[in-house]
């Protein structure tokens, strides 16, 4: 019967990968035309988190696969493009493609009481399927769904400019002329934000919460290769963030001369964001930064200090959901609540079951997914083996209690992971 | 008969402040229908130094005239634009216009022996006229002459894509999909090179010689305000070196890790390029850097490390030089050769003929020209003297032994300043 892989994105590659290799039985549902997931859609022209001007935050190293290096050719920071690029070279040359089905999108699984799995699928010309196996490996991604402050603020109703999601968010060619308000300041906000001042008329960056803004260098090392290098991950906590405070207080300095609102905590204690773009274009006055939004009206956009700008564009870049419809109702890790998973992989309740690549790390996912492969695959040929329920709930709750204390415990925040910690546990597993 | 001053960019303006405050009369001819010089031109869509997305590399501070500070709603970078508007504005508010003959441009400038100055210029209309002076305030500019490489590469005539200089360059989007190589490692070439990157299908950025690139910023400071602050300037020059190479191993790391030439000597002995955007780009393999040129054939750019380029455009940044038509013939301040002038504003030859704004700075030359004009006042009011003219000419031959040692001696490197020791000397004249 063997394992059904749900996804062909990097995360399913990866487990293709892993059980291809080990030579295991398995067939990866891809509802796509082709390998790749998010980092496909752009060049297809399909709406997605990635847009045009989107270049990969983490390092080539961490961010090929460990059995495919990306080569020389490729820069430092791979754009979407060259990423897609990659993944489907990477199916290709490890010849993975036999095993995916494409435009195949799965419509439920269910375990029956012996352990065995049936997924339902529905093809291309929408005639369902219903096939069994052993185990189901979960990959289909979690940036599928547009989180939206909740409530809007005051007086959404009666805005009169075009209100967008960074997910609707393709080139800032479109804002030509116009009077733009991005919302956040994640990743897709400081990027996106940069990019529309290139080409708007005023582009303001309305930021309730402070982060940590981290250039994606510091001493011309990328900082997640600083982040995993052993000189610096041997440091203790307190040592790490001495050392890399330091280094920003020389490269940055303060995020208030910026304009910008301090993080409530140190590093590695706040979530970072990580750019060498959005300070550069704040002092070029091309961003202009503000506070969190009070309130809504007609074209106004009126902010917690006082202060009020005329909008005709509103882009919240403030992050992404995710659903699984196929699961069984109310599943742990459908996306509506903590995620509830042994290691971040592992249902404890549903034997056979696992979710790779959902979790969230400062940096590439890359190495963290080809860890997760092998362990899921050490659990299919039973080389390793799970604790009881009881145990992987324990372990659960007091990976979440240690998370909630300081990302909350959203769905998104609840897959946090420490890049280096978690790697040593799936070594281990 | 007064002073006639030659131009209404920043410089003359500095000397038509400095001499309506002490209600020194006065005229000021300018060749363009508006005060602000290279600064007037990008809004007005004439060609000139200042292209498109263009933002000085000055803070604000140092680049307002320190009797007109630039307001809190400008940014610390200004754009072109900015600095234009503030510009007219300083012209406005100081009341410098009714002074101020637009459309009028100097066809020549001669003394009789009696050191009266006849001033010839032409009107809107190409009507000549003539009228004398006690003294002249040339102010014309130094960036108004495109340099290229003399001679040009090899094979420069059978390329067959475009060829411009930095002059020519309006916006990145006029080469949306092309192959183009910018040459250089000036502020031009860089801010061009990053612009075109946003456009092109292909950036590559040709550079010879080593330069070192420098953020705009270090902890949080405007780097030209770092080297004003007392505490920075008060250090020895090898300390000043070791302060800002440390800052520059933290902030950048070794320029080679990014694909350039290390410079040939270290910072504050070779020329300085401030970019916050050159590197990233190179590092997102938007920008690929290659050396310098060695052959064009076709379409073909072949570098001197044998690796080679398809280009339908070829960006000449090299730089700048100067034109004034109107001295007589072979004056050693013409942009043919190196500048004889005392303190970089006396003709040592010829008394009441001044040059304001005739000097290359690291950073803003606002404070450089404000310092000349408030001499030049002096001057003219007779409060400081000139010494003897044999005197004079052993200040400039020292000042150009120094200056052909670091740079070179052609016109444009032999108007280099250091800002702070310049600054004492005009304190002091």
């Amino acid at each position: 019967m063997g394992v059904c892989v749900i996804g062909a994105g990097l995360s399913g590659l990866a487990a293709a990968y892993a059980l291809r290799e080990r030579g295991l039985d398995f067939v990866c549902l891809e509802k796509s035309p082709g390998v790749g997931g998010i980092w496909r859609r752009p060049s297809a022209g399909e709406p997605g988190p990635a847009y045009r001007a989107l270049h990969l935050n983490s390092a080539k190293q961490l961010t090929g696969f460990e059995s495919f290096p990306m080569g020389e050719e490729m820069p430092l920071y791979p754009s979407h493009r060259d990423m897609a690029v990659y993944l489907r070279e990477f199916a290709e040359r490890a010849g993975l493609l036999p095993y995916v089905e494409f435009r195949t999108e799965v419509v439920s699984i269910r375990q029956d009481p012996h352990g065995v799995w049936t997924v339902v699928s529905r093809d291309a010309r929408g005639v369902e399927s219903s096939r069994t196996f052993d185990q189901v490996v979960v990959a289909s991604g979690h940036h599928d769904v547009p989180l939206l402050p909740n409530p809007l603020p005051a007086g959404a109703e009666t805005f009169t400019g075009r209100v967008l999601h960074s997910m609707d968010y393709v080139d800032g060619a479109e804002f030509a002329g116009q009077r733009v308000v991005v919302v956040g300041l994640g990743a897709s906000a400081v990027d996106i934000a940069a990019d529309v001042s290139r080409h708007a008329e005023r582009t303001v960056l309305s930021v309730r919460n402070g982060q940590h803004v981290v250039p994606k260098q510091l001493f011309g090392m990328s900082v997640d290769m600083i982040a995993v290098a052993p000189w610096f991950s041997s440091k203790s906590l307190p040592e790490q963030q001495e050392f890399i405070e330091e280094a920003l207080r020389v490269a940055r300095g303060p995020l208030t001369e910026y304009g910008l609102p301090e993080p409530p905590n140190r590093i590695f204690q706040s979530p970072v964001t990580v750019s060498d773009e959005i300070l550069q274009r704040i002092r070029h006055g091309a961003v202009r930064p503000r506070p969190g939004i009070a309130e809504l009206s007609g074209s106004t956009v009126r902010f917690t200090d006082g202060s009020a700008e005329e909008a005709d564009a509103l882009v919240f870049c403030t992050g992404f959901g995710w659903t699984m419809p196929f699961l069984p109702a109310d599943h742990p890790a459908g996306g509506r609540g903590p995620v509830r998973l042994y290691r971040r992989v592992v249902d404890p309740e549903r034997p056979g079951l696992y979710f790779l690549g959902l979790v969230r790390p400062v940096g590439s996912i890359t190495r963290l997914v080809e860890a997760q492969a092998r362990w899921v695959v050490r659990l299919v040929t039973g080389e390793s083996m799970l604790p009881g329920a009881d145990v992987m709930g324990k372990e659960i709750d007091g990976y979440l209690e240690g998370i909630g204390r300081r990302y909350g415990l959203s769905a998104g925040a609840s897959v946090q992971v420490d890049v280096n910690g978690y790697l040593r546990q799936l070594a281990e597993a």
